[in-house]
């Protein structure tokens, strides 16, 4: 089964994505590659469509999505048999609020100067597309709102 | 630490992947969106620089392949903190003894019809660029050699 839907997916998402910590977040770098690396979305609890991560700002994978916005988060919960795919736009946000709102203290393991620090990013990724298949069944949502395209 | 490595690094890789079967797959579609979805990679248990995996030929992997042959395999090893990503180039291999020689008996219940069926597609993933991270320690190792270049 693999129903299209809109919008109203997101809670679905969101709760599949409850529990997931960490996904591979790919990206197309300037030689055309694909690369991917593991990222924490912070736990985040009620997923309403942006994914939130911390990154260097002088890294690999901040450079990437600058020059090329488009990447997918793949997860899969634990060693099970689901697993959800967002595709979206990556971008930065330089906003100091929202670095202070998404931060957790566990993030000081990799960036000890805390959120303030002009070297830690803060990428947001707004999903475009979703699809998770396994345990819950298969299904694939265009998460583009006709509102958001108007 | 990250040590960047030549062709010495698939031994490596490969002890990294034995015990790892899926991984998700990401490829670029034409709308130049990315998307990933979990593939098995068959449980190979040698990685010699190839993925080998089995797609329906029809279907949106093969196409996206077909048009841009850039993609990166994510694994993860089971729940814990060992991550590797292989960057490479894929291709559909329609060699009938190739087919033959990676098929296993449990793809069946994907594809009733066995390996013959012309609408099972092998795709082989030559590796250009891995990575890893966690408990084997960081690296990266760049898998084209001098001679596979000449």
């Amino acid at each position: 089964m693999n129903e299209t839907q809109g919008r109203e997916a997101i809670a679905h998402v969101a709760r599949m994505l409850r529990d997931i910590d960490i996904c591979h977040f790919a990206t197309r770098a300037e030689d055309e590659v694909l690369h991917a690396r593991p990222m924490s979305n912070n736990r985040q609890v009620e997923w309403d469509g942006d994914s939130w991560f911390f990154a260097p700002r002088d890294g690999r994978l901040v450079s990437e999505i600058e020059r090329e916005p488009s990447v997918v988060n793949a997860y899969r919960k634990g060693d099970g048999y689901t697993f959800v795919s967002v595709s979206g736009r990556a971008s930065v946000e330089s906003d100091p609020e929202l670095k202070k709102k998404y931060w957790l203290d566990e993030l000081a393991r990799w960036f000890p100067n805390g959120p303030e620090d002009p070297n830690v990013a803060l990428i947001r990724v707004e999903a475009e597309h979703a699809e998770w298949w396994g345990e819950e069944g298969d299904g694939s949502a265009d998460l583009q709102a006709a509102e958001a395209r108007a």
